[in-house]
């Protein structure tokens, strides 16, 4: 996304912040809201970050704001808050924030933090940190309004504004006697019915509702294909335990196209960009060996051709290209699957016609880049023997870079692993060992026939 | 997102379907939402595809089905509907939806669906046509509901029953008595207002607006940072002119995401897996000749060590070692940055201190797998000499490439360019050209130094 400019009170705020007046600051932060402070905690160095947070009148204020900034951040502040007012924290806020904020605190505090908390409260959040953070039990939140259904509208809106004054939802839930879940009343149904209709009658029946282990994946394409604003967690008696709202939605979605584009360069999805260094190393370093040895199974197609290189050196100053060239066009095609995958795009139609169109498209582009390369090899060696391998050789690697970049992640999805995994590197390596087996191995054969050098 | 399964009743209706009972899939449709039959339609073959949308009963539902539909696929369906037909699909869905399935009409054929319409209807929908589709304007829809300030709810209350009995919104907006929008009244504060209460006393005064030229990356970072169902769209004069919703957003988060992973494979947004061959090979030629040239710039570093290849072939065995593995690290830290800076992970802290830790992980990268490949080298060679520039080689090649991999993102975002666009074929051209310049290099100077073989 793009640089985000302050607004004017914003920059009002900062300007006094850096100039020392804390109390005109801590009068006028009031008023902004979480998102606006955490612009303004992202403009200031590290230092001034704490200092500023301090300043946030509400131990709540303080908890929303730590619970939007990026993890790494978040987690090096809160070190620096005692433990009770990070329990204080947890309370306040709502609670699927507050067990993202504790995942947040260093694994060993965790037990200090939660030990300042009453037991109720201990456990109402321990019975959310059980779930899976990537699964629906994970997203979900516990604050959430149901009523009976056999209740008038005109006693469920009393009920609400008695209970619950702060209303801050739009769906309600609708339970039967035993608390099982029967429908959802939308706002707006509430707002045009007659007060005296009763709500079994003008709820939405049989709502969609997930389990509390639902991939968070699965519940944003719900979500997003049904355009919900909530959907219902129930558990297998069909009880409502919690409500997963759209807002975490859009963070899912962002998690999981960072996993797909992390997947495709080989990264693990845990790594930011302020990972520590020797985390980072940690993370990598696996898939650089796997890597490593891919890039090895290359070297050895070209050790087979070692005699005809050291006739033609022309070749070790070509082969390079072609390689190139297939892992680029190796990688388009994969790339353009494994998002067509993610979104969905290939449930309506055959893994075949995809891997016959990506093929398709390496002939045509190994064709127009075959020719250009084959002039120019022409012209620099005079060897036109080398120039028509060379152009043999670009459109049998796309060919290759094609078919691979479309069939691995298809394989790959079949064998019930993500399309990306890995995949970048088999795809490389199929055009490196293919680019280097055609090029050397026509060129062996040609410019031994002909003799030319 | 997963493999779907369809539910019972969604399998009966397919099965009924196959077995050519039209009337009874007619008759059981009408009871499906608009996501399921998106996905039956996902399960059928092309050709009974348009059939089964046949059986929709409503002109209303088939439009409903068609703009939920991949790009390709609504086209290519669109195609064989009629020009009415589609005219007045395009009435009875959301205004935002009517652009977007007009978008999928042949352009040519666009001006014949619209003359089908009457005066007013084609105005309202090309008053929303002219505005770009990745702005506010072009995701908005002009379906919102405003109130005047100094209504009673009562009076608010009565004023959406009667105009808007099918109100599915869950802000109203609120305008003074010159059309400007001076509020936003959620529905969750109609629900628990008294009757008698003004609505400038309890809407939310001053609410965040967009004009309609706002890129809809920065519709999505508001919407997601402030948690909010709709954005209104207002026209330089503060007048309400339409309202961006949450369920645009998530396909503006899912759109952007796309754009990210497909320029680190340098491929065209508007690329998608079953985009015609032709088209494909016109979106991804410039890339693929821009990387030629790269390839070439690779080549030539290589062509100035000739004379050495020529005396140690071992070398031209090697090299595409270091270069792949100068290639994969660059694109793991060029990754992660791009994806930091899209998230406005970096908006909270310096580039140099990324561009820092991207070459302190590749030299211990660097270190580990060089270690690693001068112990293979030399058990392969018997050549020590060979066994140390391959170590050498390996950590400086890992080094360059985490530091361009980290640059070139910064510097393309400071030239207020996309920081993924081009910059993968630069970051591996750099790899190859910094991997080959310095292992032929050290070889060239240490094997004649020592002129072992």
């Amino acid at each position: 996304m793009e640089t985000k400019k302050l607004n004017h009170v914003q920059r009002v705020i900062l300007r006094l912040f850096l100039t020392g007046s804390y109390e005109n600051v801590k009068r006028a932060i009031v008023k902004l809201k979480t998102a606006e402070i955490v612009e303004i905690v992202s403009e200031l160095r590290h230092a001034d970050q704490m200092k500023f947070l301090s300043l946030l009148f509400s131990v709540r204020r303080a908890g929303e704001v730590l619970s939007e900034l990026p993890e790494e951040l978040a987690s090096t502040l809160l070190s620096e808050f005692p433990d009770e007012k990070i329990g204080q924290m947890l309370l306040r806020i709502p609670p699927d924030d507050a067990v993202d904020l504790l995942s947040y605190v260093e694994e060993n505090r965790r037990e200090k933090v939660l030990s300042t908390l009453s037991e109720p409260d201990r456990f109402s959040l321990e019975k959310l940190i059980i779930f899976d953070e990537d699964t629906a039990g994970g997203l979900m939140t516990t604050e959430y309004i149901a009523i009976r259904d056999t209740m008038t509208v005109e006693e469920a809106v009393k009920t609400i504004r008695t209970k619950y004054p702060e209303l801050d939802v739009y769906y309600i839930y609708v339970v039967d006697d035993r608390g099982h879940l029967v429908g959802t009343l939308p706002l707006n149904k509430l707002v045009l019915a007659e007060g005296d209709a009763i709500v079994k009658n003008i709820h939405v029946p049989d709502p969609i509702c997930i389990s509390p282990e639902t991939p968070q994946e699965e519940v944003a394409r719900i979500v997003s294909n049904f355009d919900l604003l909530a959907l219902p967690v129930v558990d297998d008696d069909h009880k409502l335990l919690g409500v997963v709202t759209f807002d975490d939605v859009i963070d899912v979605v962002e998690e999981e196209a960072t996993e797909d584009i992390y997947l495709l360069a080989n990264l693990n999805t845990e790594e930011r960009v302020f990972t520590p260094v020797i985390k980072s190393v940690r993370l990598r370093i696996g898939w650089l060996f796997i890597n490593l040895l891919a890039a090895m199974v290359a070297a050895f197609t070209v050790s087979l051709f070692s005699h005809t290189i050291e006739q033609y050196v022309a070749l070790a100053i070509l082969m390079p290209i072609v390689a190139n060239m297939g892992g680029n066009a190796g990688i388009q095609s994969l790339t353009v699957m494994v998002r067509g995958l993610a979104l969905g795009e290939l449930d309506f139609s055959a893994g075949w016609k995809a891997t016959l169109k990506e093929v398709s498209v390496g002939l045509i582009n190994g064709l127009m880049n075959g020719l250009i390369m084959g002039i120019i090899t022409y012209f620099w060696s005079r060897n036109l023997i080398l120039a028509i391998v060379m152009f043999f050789a670009m459109v049998a690697t796309l060919i290759v870079a094609g078919f691979f970049g479309a069939l691995v992640p298809i394989v790959l999805k079949w064998l019930k692993k993500d399309p990306a995994l890995g995949s970048s590197i088999f795809v490389t390596m199929a055009a490196d060992v293919g680019g280097f087996f055609i090029f050397l191995g026509l060129a062996t054969i040609l410019l031994n026939l002909y003799n030319v050098s």
